[in-house]
């Protein structure tokens, strides 16, 4: 959908002849009580279930949270994917042209940040004729998009599913972020955020950014389980041999499995990722912080908030915590509102969010069977 | 010291004609029993302790914990810092010349291991004349040497010290290892490790790889602690702003304090360190794993030894986790090995081994304290 008229930015800029790209799944019902907005994070868009036609393996990144008969059940409710401004999958993003000069944004791309893509949302909703939300819906990022919601429209969201997230980043976090950005950055390939212009991509940066990404995504225990110590495969079969005779001795060839995982991770992203994305999108998440503007009172940020609430959080998630989600949690009930949490005992780090977990699904399952009770009532 | 004898490394390579930097601390008594050997971790050197004459701020990287009246007192004890093989502060490395064709090591530098340096180091005690340390002391990666000491020379060791160390890497810590010598490797500068014949310094690769290790040596908590969110310094002095609108709004400057440290950090670092002696040095991380040879029992491993240990760990050290120094010490007492171990309760992740923790530094002088009781005895 194109919007024509600008959108104000939180940074004082502004963004016209913007598009965003969005997908809808299953029917708005008459009275429009059962639109359900999913929030996506870094390395999503607006394509949150089902498959396109001819084309195999291309689910949507919730396919298994989201579609008829599924948790967030198609049949039931009107689901709505937008992919956010600033992406690279289809929204109007820095690989666009600046209606202001003719040229590929680039590095030119203003600073957005979750409440600047909460407001184009609202936009969305607006000319789709959806004054309220049955629920908005997020994991990660997401999750703080579907927390930002509740503030800056309290009056059109009923409920809030706000999972693996965080009411900000911790310092450790802004780390990471820090360090994915500044190997883009100094990649000599990133021409400063104008590759585009050079016909070169930053792969080298895009390599590391998501390796690093990687690390964080996955519990400690998980990649024990799965890579452990375990040596590189050897034609085609994983070498077996325990003895220390199997070490290839070099600092430079894949000597462990966990290398060889990460380095596909990486190839793999630096191939369909834009890097003026990754710095924005990172950034997005920096910034993101409600209580900031309360001298770090979160529980007074959160009065505003009207909605109920469902949070969710897993056990070995390093990223985004189980406390980081009970801070959240606190802050909504010193506010005395309706607030279910549920912290899922699960071995899969910050990813679990996106994986089948009975109790995690079924939880979300038995959620929204609620609400459309509420809507049918 | 120079060696003229080729040294076998454990991956069938050998080195010659090579030297090894160390100084020494305190006297060596009459029947030498009062050496106590210190191994290095990635960062550091054979300058353990004390200060060069005219030259302030060269404290020893370990002055804290080694000199006259400290926890390992030069008064009583002879106290040998050793630089490692490969390393970059003065012992034979990439930068020097291989002695088999006239040019510079680079990336040719043969890979070593911990077994190696251990290997190493004893032919350095055999031409000083000590037959038997009264301790081996390492923190980190120095710990694994200490661990290998008493599995190498059993009878060579009374007593190891193995603060904040496991008995091998996980796959987590691996994955960044790898991370880190990506971008080394990747940077255009790099040269497959020959860049010294180009003039010039794979400095983006170092910065980066700094800036990853950094943040795993501190914890979350120490990192909030000392940085927070805090934006950045503004003129000289900290933005005391909490609100919004002292963001700028920008992906690539420093926006807030931990980037500010993380920067600089990396920027020191690549001033000083050798490339390819990172690669080396995370490598020999990577590789050691005592019981990788016994079918991964670390207990049928650990059997070997016979001296007495003292083991430490920091609660908030995620790199080197308390639960890898129980391993060890679980290993050790399944042979009916005498084991002191130690949980520090101190907030600062896995740096806590450099830093002046009182109960920390009082446990180890206090096991010094009962060693020079034994010699004296």
């Amino acid at each position: 959908m194109h919007f024509a008229a600008a959108l104000p930015l939180q940074s004082g800029a502004q963004i016209r002849d913007y598009a965003l790209s969005f997908e809808t799944y299953g029917r708005l019902n008459a009275d429009k009580s059962n639109a359900v907005l999913i929030c996506h994070a870094l390395n999503a868009s607006h394509h949150v279930a089902g498959l396109y036609a001819g084309q195999d393996k291309s689910e949507g990144w919730w396919d298994n949270m989201i579609g008829p008969g599924k948790p967030l059940d198609t049949d039931k409710f009107f689901v709505i994917g937008v992919n956010n401004l600033g992406s690279c999958f289809g929204s109007t993003g820095p690989m666009h042209v600046n209606p202001d000069n003719g040229r590929v944004y680039g590095a030119d791309f203003p600073v957005v940040t979750v409440e600047d893509w909460v407001n184009a949302q609202a936009r969305l909703l607006d000319a789709m004729g959806i004054a309220t939300l049955a629920a908005v819906m997020g994991g990660s990022l997401g999750g703080m998009q579907a927390l930002s919601w509740t503030l800056q429209y309290p009056q059109r969201v009923r409920h809030a599913v706000v999972v693996a997230s965080a009411p900000n980043l911790t310092a450790e976090n802004i780390a990471f972020n820090e360090v994915a950005r500044r190997a883009i950055v100094t990649d000599p390939d990133f021409h400063g955020g104008h590759f585009y212009d050079h016909g070169v991509i930053p792969k080298r940066g895009l390599r590391i950014a998501r390796m690093i990404g990687h690390i964080t995504y996955l519990s400690d225990d998980v990649m024990n389980e799965k890579f452990g110590r375990q040596l590189r495969s050897t034609l085609g079969h994983e070498t077996t041999a325990t003895s220390v005779e199997a070490y290839l001795y070099s600092t430079q060839e894949i000597e462990f499995q966990i290398e060889s995982y990460l380095r596909h991770q990486g190839d793999k992203f630096a191939e369909y990722f834009d890097a003026n994305t990754y710095l924005l999108i990172t950034r997005a998440l920096d910034y993101f912080d409600p209580a900031r503007d309360h001298g770090g009172d979160l529980s007074q940020a959160l009065a505003r908030a009207s909605s109920k609430f469902l949070l969710v959080s897993f056990t070995t998630d390093w990223r985004f915590a189980p406390k980081r989600s009970r801070e959240i949690v606190k802050a909504l009930l010193d506010n005395r509102r309706d607030v279910s949490y549920a912290e899922i005992d699960a071995p899969h780090g910050h990813d679990a969010f996106l994986l089948d977990d009975p109790r995690y699904l079924g939880l979300v399952r038995s959620y929204f069977d609620g609400m459309f009770k509420e809507i049918a009532a």
